[in-house]
């Protein structure tokens, strides 16, 4: 399979002017800011004081600023040092110290106030200044006099208290380098919860000296040991965030009953799971040696992870084993348990039993709540609103996932219109509105590793952090997006992959460095959503299958198309008085009708068909363009088979989803609504 | 400052083919490689078996050789395992095993056949096989059936047994983690000699349990903890790489200084050097409390240092502070000896004892070169091969390191011509040829932090360690380039930043996302040499100024540059049949010939003067094109000043060199050259 690509470029003059991007990108939007006039410069000499309270991790926060100003300014370590805060050009002053690191509920709020002669940076915590330092980094600009921060006045608190990321570390495993940039990503963000899925069906990650075939027997020795839990534990600290374990239990446990077959309710032997889904392993609620396992296991984990709150799953229970088993039954009948569920609520209340003992508050999925169970309950809820204002009305805190699914593929502004007050949290009394502390993104792991799990996160996830941190009031898509873009370049600084990674995975399924005929392409692409993706599959997918498709390696959201579509969106709207625009897009289409370029890979051969779609399209977007610009009307058969080819072109091809047929429909539809007697049909 | 910038893209319809690489883009060229028929797919069940002697080393081997794989494939840690050797993919073979790692002089010849079938990587040391593995990983290709290496059989050995790269880390502090990466890159360019130029007057980067004022009073805090060190040398051992330290003495000594004064020749108090140079500080040579301390000393790097060779640096003594010293003056006298070369071979001898009561054997500068010195000293050279020659006359191995000096800004090719047997050296005996045991390139670092390092080290370090590898007779440069461009983008699956912070550092410093204008300047140019650099600086250059200009961002080589060269020389050479040649040559023109963007940045004002060059010498460019085009010969007065503006274009500007003057003065000529009446003149 041999050929060429015919690749066409545009003669064009077009005028770009380089701006600087938007004086204040800030993400998430602080409360209030009011720009001042002038900028502060950082230069070498640039200098940090600390004034008032003053604890190691506040000074440790004041250092992981200036390596990161440093790196952002490209200084050495010997520039920009800790002074006097009387000399300092940058002064923190936190009310109180931190003895314990961050903890649930503790105030974060802060207040910046920089003028060309100084900045002030007040906060009641270090937590606060923390928070803060991130929002002077985000500032930092090239201006003509030299780096600088603008003047400006910001007052700044979270809306919620409790906004986090789960990663989901069975399904793939993630390194703790991977680990540790998305904690810099998430400090950034000023994100406070790291949720680490520890466990499931496909692997026990985390080493237990109590249990030791749990690593051993069911974590193909991909597991951190609790040296490296305590490395995490630290790095996370440092940057404001909880680590919140989960050990997802009774269900979604098959890799605990590879070593340790007698917690299971139904005999063994157990293998680490390989495929996606609800398995029928799940722990037997009836044996008091599950209880006596679990006693010792979470008070290991109790000792290893200082955070309040421990997480034990308990979602998706099929309760096929439990069925199965006429013990099981025996059990519920003696002890007047109705069904499954009810079984479910007397396991769940022994954990909470045992959580509770070891100085921990328990949370758990939608399918924890129960009535009988303790107030100090979290609910986190992958169903919805209403399931957390229900929980809320019975006393019960509760956080949002639902709507924060990353592993959904869904666009930024999809997310960011998720807000947990929505609906019917909207109707709580402002009592029981409080029991809703936050939200936390959920990235399962599925269909990532440690090559992609970066641009799946990032930068989509910073939508999600102004959604939980900023007010209810900042909505506006445009602007969310217009920043998202520099946030994204800004993460770029912490060694975060989301974008170092994307030429690397596209010139492998190039199988050449010269990606210059696929990446147009795949600029373009969009990932069908995972379930379409297992449903779809061309092979079962399994852990045992490389995540190097183009699938892949494609954002799940692409700007290009976005970015496209707003360019045929203020062409439409400006009745094409808009040459400029219009040659962008005519550049934009031609470098895309051509034919596509056999590459010799077998990672592209399912990409064809996709490719000869985008070449239709691109055509069918030229010729409307023709239309508009001779100021003719097409025929409406004309019309109507572009229309189809559209159509036909909208579905997914290689599971991925070309984002740009629908601005291509609008020039059509443009075309169209022209005035005036239509061509006539010429084929 | 507001303006905006033209941007010209032309209108063209070009044939590119999207061709797989060259086949076999191997680096080190191997001794000898024979094609075969077909290719051995890499799928996820390959797996790797040991057969004959195994060791930790060995098998620590596999295991990196399957993670680099999986990275390169995108496959995850299940797939891809260590299997029996009956029944492996690829099946290696060592005859013997290694206890103590990676050894001066070790063998590290290897045997490779690759047929459909399977893969046999033969060799009689681990060390051997290490190498054999890196030529596997780089004959990974993506073809229409998988990933697969083409059916090969090679056999292949080191020319030299001293391959090194030596880094300084007392101008700039270079982290773990940037040594780390170097290593994995030396690694892949078969290299075995890392050296660690630990000391110097700018700082002690080296935590001495002894004597801890040393990195405490001489480090600024920048210095490797002993664990660290340790944790660098296992990283270089599981790689096949010697580490030699280095601690330059008795000059470039002031770090030892601050903390101990009482070494030095001259009262104190000592600081940390600031400055780039050669400076007076020099250790005392007469007190005999000098060499109590450097043998306690020196015994403590000897145990943490396992290689057989340290280094004591031993260059640049100005022997100011020994003249200025009466009582060093009467020791002379005392001694009989004439001056102060006799005083340091003094030192030199007493020090090379002392390194010797350890356990170890010495290497030096060419300084460190007397007579009376015992035979198995090691002389590195950085005054050339006539210097090597001598030395080995004389009984003294050598190295060679005059021409491999990274710093110095040349081009890949010119560090390619230099032979470490060229010159004197290839009229020794074979006896005298043996003592020249290869080469090592210096990564000097008054102009390279952790940020660019990689960028001065890679691509070009590939082609000096072809140079140490590969036959002598392997010398043909276009091929070198063909291989080395590959050979970078294969660098960046091991996390090398060598093109990675390119774009993050031109974002920088435009001070914008957006570097479409920025980037077709920065593409074109390479900075002055380091010399010139630092006679020309616009202020005093010292550790404190940060490297944040165009200069520290821009490729040492570009290039982009190059390629137009060759578009160039391919299209005079064709008598401009070369249509599609001679539209690419304008395309590249025209995005360079509009008035720069002034970007709103304080770090770009230096480089407007040169953006402004590099416009007229594109509209140069282009009108010679179009003489050429028409079939005109342009008057001899165009051609003149023509002339004299590309005369001026060559001179620095921001302390860069545009590299397109040339090629557009051949275009220039090309015109001139043409039959036929001359043009009107008409201005």
């Amino acid at each position: 399979m041999r050929a060429t690509v015919v690749l066409l470029l545009l003669c064009l003059v077009t005028f770009c002017s380089a701006e600087p991007q938007p004086a204040l990108s800030l993400m998430p939007m602080p409360t209030s800011v009011q720009p001042g006039t002038g900028h502060l410069l950082i230069d070498t000499s640039f200098s940090v004081g600390v004034a008032g309270a003053s604890d190691p991790l506040l000074r440790r926060a004041v250092e992981l600023f200036l390596v990161n100003l440093r790196r952002q300014t490209g200084m050495s370590p010997l520039n920009m040092r800790v002074a006097d805060s009387e000399q300092a050009s940058l002064v923190v002053h936190a009310d109180r110290p931190n003895k314990h690191g961050p903890e649930f509920g503790e105030e974060e709020s802060y207040s910046l106030e920089i003028s060309p002669a100084g900045a002030k940076l007040n906060a009641a915590t270090p937590l606060g200044i923390m928070r803060g330092l991130q929002t002077v980094l985000q500032l930092l600009e090239t201006t003509s006099d030299g780096f600088a921060v603008p003047a400006v006045t910001i007052r700044d608190q979270p809306r919620f208290p409790w906004r986090g990321l789960m990663i989901d570390v069975s399904r793939h495993f993630m390194p703790i380098d991977v680990l540790k940039r998305n904690l810099d990503g998430m400090a950034a963000l000023k994100l406070n919860v790291f949720h680490w899925h520890l466990s499931d069906d496909q692997g026990f990650r985390l080493q237990s000296k109590k249990f030791p075939k749990l690593q051993e027997m069911g974590s193909d020795g991909l597991y951190y040991t609790q040296e490296q839990v305590r490395e995490v534990i630290a790095y996370a600290r440092e940057r404001g965030i909880r680590v919140v374990p989960e050990f997802d239990m009774p269900g979604h446990s098959t890799a605990w009953f590879v070593g340790y077959t007698e917690l299971a309710s139904a005999p063994g032997p157990y293998q680490i799971e390989r495929k996606w889904g609800v398995f029928d392993a799940t722990m037997d609620p009836t044996e008091e040696r599950t209880y006596k396992f679990l006693d010792v296991f979470i008070g290991e984990m109790a000792e290893l992870f200082p955070d309040k709150y421990f997480h034990i799953g308990g979602d998706e229970v099929n309760g096929k084993q439990w069925d199965a088993n006429s013990k099981i039954q025996a059990f519920l009948r003696a002890h007047g348990l109705k069904n499954n569920q009810d079984l479910q609520a007397y396991f769940n209340q022994r954990v909470q039993k045992i959580v509770s003992k070891h100085g921990k508050i328990m949370i758990g999925w939608d399918e924890v709540l129960y009535p009988s169970l303790p107030n100090d309950l979290v609910v986190q809820s992958w169903r919805g609103q209403d399931s957390l204002a229900q929980a809320a009305k019975q006393g019960y805190r509760g956080i949002l996932s639902s709507g924060y699914y990353l592993d959904h593929m869904w666009p930024a502004s999809r997310h960011y219109a998720v807000d947990p007050m929505s609906d019917a949290p909207a109707n709580l009394t402002s009592e029981d509105a409080q029991r809703i502390l936050g939200g936390e993104a959920c990235m399962w792991a599925e269909y990532v590793s440690s090559e992609n799990v970066d641009s799946r996160i990032w930068p989509r996830m910073a939508a999600i952090a102004e959604r939980l941190w900023s007010p209810q009031n900042v909505t506006d898509i445009n602007s969310m997006y217009e920043r998202l873009e520099a946030t994204s370049h800004w993460l770029d600084w912490l060694g975060l992959t989301h974008n170092s990674s994307y030429e690397l995975m596209l010139r492998r399924i190039a199988g050449t460095d010269d990606i210059s005929a696929l990446k147009p392409l795949a600029d373009v692409v969009e990932p069908v959503n995972n379930d379409v993706r297992e449903e779809t599959a061309p092979v079962e997918p399994t852990s045992l299958v490389p995540l190097d498709r183009l699938i892949d390696a494609v954002r799940p959201e692409s700007s290009v198309a976005r970015q496209f579509a707003n360019s045929v969106d203020r062409f439409v709207a400006s009745r094409r008085k808009d040459k400029d625009n219009e040659r962008l897009i005519k550049v934009f289409l031609l470098t895309r009708n051509s034919s596509f370029v056999h590459y010799h890979s077998s990672l592209l051969r399912e990409a064809e068909p996709l490719a000869n779609n985008l070449s239709r399209v691109a055509t069918v977007g030229l010729q409307a363009l023709d239309y508009l610009d001779r100021g003719e009307r097409p025929s409406d058969a004309w019309v109507m088979r572009q229309t189809s080819l559209l159509q036909e072109a909208q579905k997914p091809q290689a599971q991925l989803l070309l984002m740009i047929v629908d601005p291509v429909q609008r020039l059509v539809q443009a075309a169209a609504d022209q005035k005036g007697p239509a061509a006539q049909e010429q084929e």
